[in-house]
């Protein structure tokens, strides 16, 4: 079994697995810092470690344009090359051919785009995103879809399925064809269908007909507001079968997690807390610091009491962090980077204490009020 | 004694010494990395004693505008600050003042200045500037100076080393009736007199008459010549006495400080290994290695085969170094950064080594092929 759930929360759909990996177990639910270009910013993969971090993302898009599949394959892959001895999922880079990339064309074959580093054109299949993805030797493989932006027609939503669907299906036989069976892969399916519940539906009946180890919503926190992001999470997890694991793509702040976890949500990916990092913002148990703010010159305490990770146990205080943020010292970012990540990490550690005990909807409560 | 001379080269000027702070006793000839904001770019004060790192240095006229004196003073001075415990010798801003700052108006009083973060109108005396770095909990201070550029008229050098000698003199005075005596704080003096070998001479000669711990050297490495200044430092040293530790301000690159230590300089600091390392150069004992080259983007050694720095006993390779470089990843600065800051404090430990063993000009052969 690549994946067992151990224990369900009694009170809520929340509920601990343990999901296995080539490199290694990971506990769900859990939080995964983002690495887009092999390196989750400011870290090295020892800070992550030290952070207690189980597994990180990476991104095909990005590492197909920089460095490149050859230069990855050749440094023995993408765990090889950035140091880092623990499971990585890598995202297709779906996402990012639509959102960063230029003058996309998309046809049933794949899609082609400008780099949005120098404009040179590239061309990629679904086939290709699969091999790239072993290139990297990545543990979690995702397959090519397309992204749809909010809001968009309903139309363009259904058409937009059909590749996704198409592509989901050609992924995993190129999968199935190209990887070595004993190296414990996981190709997992993304959900897609946009706000409309019949198209959420008809995508993931698609993909489970496939059969993929894992599934993940794509198309949430687009843009959208709340309440329709937590309707159609809700909506699309029901028809996800309760056995395998659920990953919600780019989800998010602490509350978002706690919601997610709440209806069966048991992976998260998010760049916040490194991107609010760069901006001097540091998650607490009691809310955000911005450290840019005045009151922090004279404040000589840790970014939190009682918190065990680097800056806070070494007692780098709010008002060295907030000089250092405020001259554009890179020391500033990397103290707070290693805070957030490691809030974000003890947050799942916590959470999946509280399920255990059947305690989830207390410390929901307790930790974002409500 | 503060210091003492432990060796003297057979046959050249360097010498090996021991400098005596409050923080701990400094083995010479010394680099000390640059931490102008209160932190040596990018490095944590723990990195920063990984790499043997004995001395850093501040910079009084960058703390003074940002974070400001009180806030230092009141975290309990800038070894608390930033949570560095090893000494600190702090420049004055006296070539901040003069090279970055606009709109200045230099009188016997003292400098006035335009902020170069906010525009913001200054004026500091040197009693002023001495006032600062003893509220920074400075372990060596520097005067106020004025840093005369290169090139600057005969008769410019003159009127302006009429200040500094004068400055020099009421620094010693605030000094001594300002700090503890118990703190074991030192105050240097700092030889200006442009390229002018009698400025020079009158300058080491007002400063011995008011009589300091140690002197520095300042003036130098702003522009001229390489013969020049070799020259201007040859013969300013002929006047420093022998038992003081003689301090060469701003240099440099390898080649310089063996060139300096040779003719008897014992301190040194340069923001090469930091700056440096932001464009991906790397200092080995074969030379600079400029890793956004394209040889590099298949090179799976690290900077240096054997070097114990953590980027290369940690096998992070140039390949992977170099992707981080051209991504605009900071982990990329700081590998090199703690790779570049530990080759000049090894050198230096190398340097001390060879002249305990007279075989200084052996290593400099060996080192920069001179």
């Amino acid at each position: 079994m690549t994946f067992t759930v151990t224990h369900q929360d009694k009170a809520s759909g929340a509920r601990t697995g343990l999901l296995k990996t080539a490199h290694g177990v990971v506990k769900t639910p859990v939080f995964m810092p983002v690495g887009t270009q092999a390196t989750v910013k400011t870290l090295t993969p020892q800070e992550l470690s030290d952070c207690k971090t189980q597994i990180i993302l990476g991104n095909a898009y990005h590492l197909y344009l920089r460095p490149g599949r050859e230069i990855i394959r050749e440094a023995g892959g993408l765990h090889k090359f950035m140091g880092w001895s623990g499971p990585i999922l890598t995202d297709s880079g779906g996402f990012q051919v639509f959102s960063l990339a230029v003058l996309r064309k998309i046809t049933q074959k794949g899609v082609e785009f400008q780099s949005h580093i120098d404009g040179s054109r590239h061309f990629l299949t679904p086939e290709d995103i699969i091999g790239i993805q072993l290139d990297l030797g990545s543990d979690i493989l995702m397959p090519l879809d397309e992204c749809v932006p909010y809001p968009a027609e309903r139309d363009y939503a259904r058409e937009s399925l059909k590749f996704t669907s198409l592509w989901a299906r050609r992924s995993k036989e190129t999968f199935l064809n190209r990887q070595n069976k004993s190296d414990g892969r996981l190709l997992f399916g993304i959900v897609q269908g946009g706000t409309y519940p019949d198209l959420r539906k008809q995508a993931a009946e698609e993909l489970l007909e496939i059969d993929f180890p894992g599934y993940a919503l794509g198309g949430i926190s687009v843009g959208e507001p709340d309440n329709i992001k937590f309707e159609v999470l809700e909506h699309a997890l029901q028809f996800l079968p309760k056995e395998k694991p659920r990953y919600a793509m780019g989800l998010g702040t602490p509350l978002d997690i706690f919601k997610a976890v709440e209806m069966g949500v048991d992976m998260f990916d998010c760049v916040m807390p490194t991107r609010h990092a760069r901006n001097g913002s540091a998650f607490t148990k009691s809310g955000k610091l911005v450290l840019r703010n005045a009151p922090y010159a004279r404040d000589f305490k840790p970014i939190e009491e009682g918190c065990r990770c680097f800056a806070c146990k070494n007692n780098y205080t709010r008002a060295y962090i907030r000089h250092l943020i405020n001259t554009g010292e890179i020391l500033g970012v990397r103290l707070v980077s290693l805070h957030n990540v490691y809030f974000y990490v003890m947050l799942m550690q916590r959470i999946r204490e509280a399920i255990q005990k059947n305690k989830f909807l207390e410390l929901k409560k307790e930790v974002v009020n409500e």
